[in-house]
């Protein structure tokens, strides 16, 4: 017996479904590597990160926000990923059908919880999914900013194996320019040095 | 040049130099192993692990708290073990001679943000390591519970491993009961079911 049928109430056993669940996004691999290049990252370590660029960026952010807010969505955002895997950002054909796949996967996985607590992370997901909110627009520029620093800091090995050019990285992380304007310079800098420095196609 | 190199402003220099120095917690590795048991756990996926338990969990907390408080609690909690490392939770003697070892690192690696983030992110750490306020007292909890529960869900490796007793486990984690009494039947429960399996020795 798992530890959700060990537990006292429905409501505790609905919790504990939902937290030993969600641990399968620590294998869901994405294109780019961890800092010291020994393997691909995953999602789980991707989404810690990502809410210490949030505590620490968040005065970058385009308009005001509830830091708090911004932390638990980039917290939440890619669990859908455990049924739903990882698509690089660059594949626009992978980007379109995965809609679908990450509707049902939001269902199946924030239904694990109990309704009340499933119905509020999966109004957070949802306003990830929208971006039309300032928190929702900052969290994007995030999620793209942290990519691409590791991407730099590595030596650019995904845009290479991906045939990826300068002029596509600038127009897809054009979202950390609509989320935080004030980290755009830094994020023109980065693209240029990699250019210069040969591990990004101009 | 790294990106805090090529950032425009001495503080957002100070911001990423922090950001892409945690990234390293990403492989210091723990002693239980993922849910799937294909690897050990590290620190960084452990940590976004805690903070989504901090979350579903918050109404199981011996008082009442702020949430968002104890997920940046958790979010940082790890940190210092960048220089640090990971120290067995039954491990004693390490355990005596890390807390030297943690204060130095906590003060190189929070002394990288800029002084006002820097010092806010150090007293939540501080908070933490002495644990005298309901959000630390409930972040222990969730820092031991995590790990029972995937020695629970994957066989106990660590346990048997170690040479380490129901008695032990029993004791180590009777800060759960401290944080989180509503879910010391749960974690007995998991413990006993552990020892009846062959997995943990009474």
């Amino acid at each position: 017996m798992n530890a959700a049928e060990l537990a006292g109430s429905e409501r505790l056993a609905s919790q504990l479904r939902f937290l030993l669940e969600i641990d399968r996004l620590k294998t869901v691999l994405r294109q780019n590597p961890v800092g010291d290049r020994s393997r691909r990252e995953n999602s789980a370590e991707h989404s810690w990160h990502l809410a210490l660029l949030a505590l620490v960026l968040a005065e970058h952010s385009a308009e005001p926000i509830e830091i708090a807010k911004v932390v638990q969505m980039v917290l939440v955002h890619d669990i859908v990923e455990v049924d739903a895997g990882d698509v690089f950002v660059y594949d626009d054909a992978a980007r379109e059908s995965k809609a679908e796949a990450e509707l049902r996967a939001a269902e199946r996985i924030f239904g694990l919880l109990p309704p009340d607590q499933g119905d509020a992370m999966r109004a957070l997901w949802d306003e990830f999914e929208r971006g039309d909110t300032p928190e929702a627009r900052f969290a994007h520029a995030l999620d793209r900013l942290q990519p691409l620093m590791l991407n730099h800091a590595t030596g650019g090995e995904p845009w290479q194996r991906h045939g990826i050019a300068a002029t596509r990285v600038r127009e897809r992380n054009a979202l950390i320019e609509a989320g935080a304007p004030a980290l755009w310079p830094l994020v023109a800098t980065l693209i240029d040095d990699a250019v210069e420095r040969g591990f990004l196609a101009e």
